[in-house]
């Protein structure tokens, strides 16, 4: 999984700017798809709570946030070391 | 409201370390409150979902993630204009 990929109906924030992941989201509501769940890690964190109230406030004022899961991931790091970091889902229909 | 002021029973995250904030968390815990509202905004959010996932994952192991709200709030900047900035409110009972 790379940290931007997109699948099914989840958008994974990344590093990009927080327009790159609104424009996903969007993409997939404009697909049919009723529900999006947008996922991210550590920093990315608040830029997907950024993507959400943009997508809410100004390009689909219809959507809705349905749930917000908080958690910690365990990640593999180079050295065979384990890393946990927060993650946050935040599942928006419309 | 500064940044990192604690009343009652909220404890608003801002840019200390994230265990500065798991110790004001504790502390609130220990006082006798069975519920702190953890608060950020901005870049701070990710460290709200740090705080919260250190206090359930190792110091208070028996709260439970009650509610988490994502929404937008308008700050006034120097200059008299109005910005937007995401916040977060998680919810932490025991």
């Amino acid at each position: 999984m790379t940290e931007d990929s997109e699948d099914d109906n989840t958008v994974y924030i990344g590093s990009k700017t927080a327009m790159s992941y609104v424009h996903a989201v969007v993409t997939q509501f404009n697909e049919g798809q009723e529900t999006v769940h947008i996922k991210a890690r550590g920093k990315a964190i608040s830029r997907a709570v950024d993507v959400t109230e943009f997508i809410r406030n100004r390009f689909v004022e219809e959507a809705e946030v349905e749930n917000v899961e908080i958690g910690t991931d365990q990640i593999q790091t180079d050295e065979d070391g384990e890393l946990n970091v927060s993650s946050i889902q935040i599942d928006l229909t419309k």
